[in-house]
């Protein structure tokens, strides 16, 4: 199956369409493994520019065909591939992880409703609603309150809103009318919860399905700012029900690579699904440091189809915090000195991306066997970053 | 002191002359550091071609000038740089580590010696021999046998030689006469040991120096075979000694990086320094994935004089297993699904260089808490890559 010549030639050659943090925190592990992984890349000068062998639309068959010649695997570092362009590289003889069919689940959260209603998961009240008219028959139905998103495109928060009354979304009804974006926004019950959980795991085509722990996610304005591995007095029930769901998911979705299942623990002591991703995620970025097999390896792993790694933690405790804006002047490079003088135990990641506010630009972990130390510690690295 | 523009602009950026498997290596902790590296590599398909930005040789001025303009810091794969090179890279304003004084130090085994003995520190006897005469008053006085070297350009036990008459070395002293070698051999008493030890530390050029444990090393047939860390039952004076004498050396001999220190333990249990490399080593290959902080960041973070990270271990033993020569049919990428599947706790890393007999292609480490089980996971994955 190997090619023999010399140097990359003899390498698993995998492509990722995408050119940001999440592709370039897949560099490391493919050089370890000797992996020859090739990025196509939106623009120059991308988080993953060190392994940008071309740069192009990612919505241009041509584009992406001509980019897929001669690799093993064909992966993402987001979901927006349009389906057309998914099933044009399929029909090509491409190997796609995850599958059009798997990620077009992803990529549609009305459909992502639906197959997981399907699947009896559970999941928040939900509804698919054409008009202002159906908003409101939902909203008198969930004590005059819901959460609107639009089914494609959102993401930190963007495409979300919560509405008190049927009219608080009618800009979003009147795009609908003009674009591509379907012909429903997606309306759900406003869930009471206690905190937020994340779910990931690693599936292989074959089959083989490996699972992080359960980690908590701290979300501030709709991102995620902290996560804690594992999920603070999550390890029995909890914990349980959250990999069987996220194993349900990954089996009957077919999803291949790593997937993140967001979760809602709810006051009333039950988890329902918030969100899917398939790719690697923020709420797995901590497994990088903290894990034996972090996701990125994983995932490239797993969509090569190779065996995959143990996710035995390193620490009691792992603690990633984001780094959101990065600093008001300068770059984040003028503040390593005085972050790693600080905190000798953070590591560090810098995605090389201009600072911008709100914009995740790097994050840092720290673990270790003290829950409170590696909070205080994580944060306090992040903070150098920051401001 | 940083640029202000986007992308790589950005960055620290480091160079590094030399493109083999400790360039490479430097690799994925400059992704996650958010440096711009640069590697200078000695011909097309090198190991750290991924960073490769130019191809040339190390012995010519006009294109080790031309590589370092811009940089940061240029620092080294290996410590085969002509003085002169480093000298006039001093005098164009460029910062190099470990600078040229010390780097000289590491590049004549006659001048090592000297040094380590001015500076009181504990070598095997040892005289700088011009001739057969001398090497045979040398034989005369150490029980008719010794260790003779080459000063430069050994490694893995090339240039290294036991013997036991005056004419064995003949054929070196011939071509002493010749070549650009120096004027004299280097001769050591034959240490009876107990086991071979090595003692890691990085220093920056502001003075501050970290160690990470001291480990035991396996040789086969002159090279690396398996390091275990930390080295069993040294968990007292032998480490405490070892880790003054690496300070010892960092300091007075001013070395800037990693600085690995070969030592033997002998059979009347003294410590005598082998060996120095100036830069990361093979016998540190275990902290990559052992340790809060590897060799290769740190030694990026010591050469640009940032804050060093803590060596603290992930696991109570960590084992690495070198993968000599490779397999004799196909790649290791063949491999892969194999070892993969029997030991997924291995930390796999495949240097992309073409299998040869006896040549360091890759290594695996295992860490784990039971140090047989671990010595047992790091063989059996690093076989699977080999015969």
């Amino acid at each position: 199956m190997r090619r023999t010549q010399s140097g990359d030639e003899m390498a698993f050659r995998v492509g990722v369409i995408g050119g940001g943090q999440l592709a370039r925190m897949m560099v490391p592990p493919a050089v370890h493994l000797g992996l020859d992984i090739r990025v196509l890349a939106e623009a120059e000068g991308s988080s993953a520019r060190l392994a940008a062998t071309q740069v192009g639309d990612y919505r241009d068959v041509d584009t992406v065909l001509a980019f897929a010649r001669d690799l093993d695997v064909v992966t993402f570092d987001h979901e927006h591939v349009p389906q057309h362009v998914l099933r044009a590289l399929v029909e090509a003889g491409v190997r796609v992880h995850p599958a059009p069919e798997a990620l077009a689940v992803a990529q549609d959260k009305i459909l992502m409703r639906q197959r997981l209603t399907e699947l009896g998961l559970p999941v928040p009240d939900w509804a698919a609603v054409a008009d202002s008219g159906e908003l409101a028959a939902f909203l008198a139905d969930h004590g005059g309150r819901a959460v609107v998103k639009t089914p494609r495109g959102g993401y930190d928060g963007k495409g979300v809103r919560v509405v008190r009354a049927a009219d608080e979304a009618d800009d979003w009804f009147a795009a609908l009318a003009e674009g591509d974006q379907g012909d429903a926004l997606l309306v759900e019950e406003l869930v009471e919860f206690r905190r937020e959980l994340a779910q990931l795991v690693a599936r292989r085509p074959s089959g083989d399905v490996v699972a992080w722990p359960l980690v908590e996610t701290v979300q501030r304005d709709g991102v995620c700012a902290e996560v804690i591995a594992p999920a603070p007095g999550a390890a029995g029930r909890v914990a349980e029900l959250a990999g069987q769901i996220a194993r349900t998911v990954a089996d009957e979705v077919g999803v291949t690579g790593v997937l993140a299942v967001e979760l809602f623990e709810t006051t009333d002591d039950r988890l329902l699904i918030n969100e899917l991703a398939m790719r690697p995620h923020n709420t797995g970025h901590w497994s990088i440091d903290g894990a034996v097999t972090g996701q990125f390896e994983q995932h490239l792993r797993a969509v090569l189809d190779l065996p995959l790694g143990s996710t035995a933690p390193h620490a009691d405790w792992s603690v990633m915090a984001n780094v959101l804006g990065g600093p008001e002047q300068g770059t984040l490079a003028d503040r390593l000195p005085a972050l790693m003088a600080d905190q000798p135990t953070a590591k560090v990641h810098d995605y090389g991306k201009d600072p911008r506010p709100g914009r995740k630009v790097g994050h840092v972990t720290v673990s270790g066997d003290d829950l409170d130390d590696a909070v205080w510690r994580a944060r306090a690295a992040a903070s150098f970053f920051e401001g």
